[in-house]
């Protein structure tokens, strides 16, 4: 079976690792020359909305994925003319617009921080006036890893804002007062039957996730099941779909989907039965769901900027390297290690020792 | 890094899987248009004699690396003016005679079934009278999977046989009266450093690897380490050895070894904390060491000939497929099934179903 994934970045290259032992072939479509998946695929340069491109990708691949939401709504209702895409284009349609997404929670009933639609300057000084500061202004569309958005303190920081983003629609949410973010990885079948795997407690830094950490038996781990299976049926979703919430007072309050494999989701390549790569292509290609069940206790550390040197990350006990091969930048995020130890523990103290050579960098 | 393999089958694919998460590339070489690697890297598509390729792969790669051990001496010999190559010259001259692998057994106090070098049919017959029968002959060089080699019951089954087997070098060795078969993996650094994998239980089936068992506290453990350290302080060796071993009388007697990775470690992919293929890349590029612990208990079946339906191989629970995306062909191996389970029970059941699956192919 050969796999069409629009973006050739490090999930799809992760994608085609996991793919490949099963027999999958990868097609990688990404107008970057230096798309670091193209190492275990075909690459096809060209821009997301090359029609010429993207018929021949349709012809080539028996179905075609995605490895970020950003795509063009047209591409995707081009290629679904000739090929088989998952997730579908409705999917994707509310995943990359944060209106769409956040009117979606409320319709659903799944509590969100309080929003509004803004497309001028006066709709962000009624929004605020009805919302209240703190809050967080964002772009609509387009955001990823902190950017597109701001947050708003005082009415200082909310003259000439709209402008300042672009003047382009945005979103803005009531500052939420969180004691955590979790995320929760899902995975759901042509069939409709859905897998989850263990709840992820995620901390940030400048907006880039840096430490994901997999739970045990977590106590909302129903309630953010519950939350998420309605936003899948809705959607009749096929494929992962990683789901961020706000821990508050005892509840959660749902941030916002990504209709793929996520960046929160990574330790499951060593610290979960199947991973959420495999179980992403399962799903797409009409096979049997994985275990979503943990080996182990497991966490997740991000490289921003720089991959330690590889023999210091190795040498860590537990610790699984994830080099993308991708030239270093930055902000960028370009590499992540992997802990999965045997007990809570070891854990902690493998994480500190994986941070203690983050900080050297 | 970029790192060359001789060589562009499964083994090649199974290193590049592991070794492209530490950030290494990888080039091919291989004169087979279909070489199932070279969906992973580069596929220098020569022969493995070719000067003018072999000249190109060294000026690409930081070093270069072997999936097979009947590369032609003068091909490493070549190599090695350019650019390291691991495991040495002089190792893979010694692993692919049977007569110098079980000479350097004889000297280094291993035991090793009955042997004799056969130049003629005259040594035949008066190997047979030294030896007695039953015994095999088989060809020093370039024997795999069962091939190039003829069981000797009978005086009538002596006759004619030299000839038989392409009237090339063979080796006579006693028939051995085992109680099973075992293999030793280990992994040996460039410093000297040596971790070696649990012992493996093998099955074979017409000479072809079956099924590989990894075990718990084998009481030969010890004794199987003891002998290969012997050899690969001998061979000052750097990279993956395998070791197979016949278990006679409460004992082990040496039957080969191979200087790669190996059939009866595929199991370690999911099976240890760092899997031999990783292990082997860690050791010639000069990086520490993975730990060879278990992760769970664990076996490999492989899939001769065919692969299963890939939906009926996954559903089955602990069950890793690990498809080589080649050409199926009766007597080929095509792909195997790891399973990786909490207890020896659940291993013992899974393996009962993926036999069963594989019976009705």
């Amino acid at each position: 079976m050969k796999i069409g994934v629009i973006g050739g970045g490090q999930l799809g290259r992760m994608l085609a690792l996991a793919g490949t032992p099963l027999g999958m072939n990868f097609a990688f479509l990404d107008p970057a020359p230096d798309a670091c998946a193209a190492a275990l695929g075909e690459h096809l340069r060209a821009d997301y909305s090359d029609p010429d491109h993207l018929r021949q990708l349709a012809d080539e691949v028996d179905l075609v994925t995605f490895e970020f939401e950003s795509v063009p709504a047209e591409t995707v209702a081009f290629l679904s003319q000739f090929v088989p895409v998952y997730p579908s284009a409705e999917a994707l349609r509310i995943a990359r617009d944060r209106w769409f997404e956040k009117s979606m929670f409320k319709d659903l009933g799944i509590p969100t921080p309080a929003f509004a639609d803004i497309q001028s300057q006066a709709d962000l000084d009624a929004a605020v006036a009805s919302i209240g500061l703190p809050a967080v202004l964002k772009t609509r569309t387009l955001g990823y890893d902190g950017k597109g958005q701001k947050v708003l303190r005082t009415d200082a920081d909310v003259v000439g804002t709209f402008a300042e983003l672009g003047s382009v629609a945005c979103l803005l949410e009531g500052f939420v007062p969180f004691t955590g973010e979790v995320s929760l990885i899902a995975v759901r079948a042509r069939d409709g039957e859905t897998r989850f795997y263990p709840l992820v407690h995620n901390t940030h830094d400048s907006g880039i996730l840096k430490l994901s950490v997999a739970s045990t038996d977590h106590p909302l781990q129903a309630l953010a099941e519950d939350y998420s299976s309605r936003v899948l049926k809705q959607l009749d979703y096929v494929g992962v779909m990683a789901f961020e919430f706000f821990e508050v007072d005892g509840g959660l309050k749902a941030n916002e989907i990504a209709p793929r494999v996520h960046n929160s989701g990574h330790w499951t390549t060593e610290g979960a039965e199947c991973s959420q790569f495999e179980n992403h292509l399962r799903a797409v290609a009409g096979l049997p769901l994985g275990s979503t069940a943990k080996v182990g206790e497991s966490a997740m550390l991000n490289f921003i900027g720089v991959v330690p040197p590889v023999e210091k990350v190795i040498a860590i006990d537990d610790c699984h390297l994830h080099h993308y091969g991708k030239a270093f930048k930055a902000g960028r995020k370009v590499g992540h290690a992997n802990l999965r130890c045997k007990d809570r523990a070891t854990l902690q103290a493998q994480i500190l020792k994986v941070e203690a050579l983050i900080a050297e960098q």
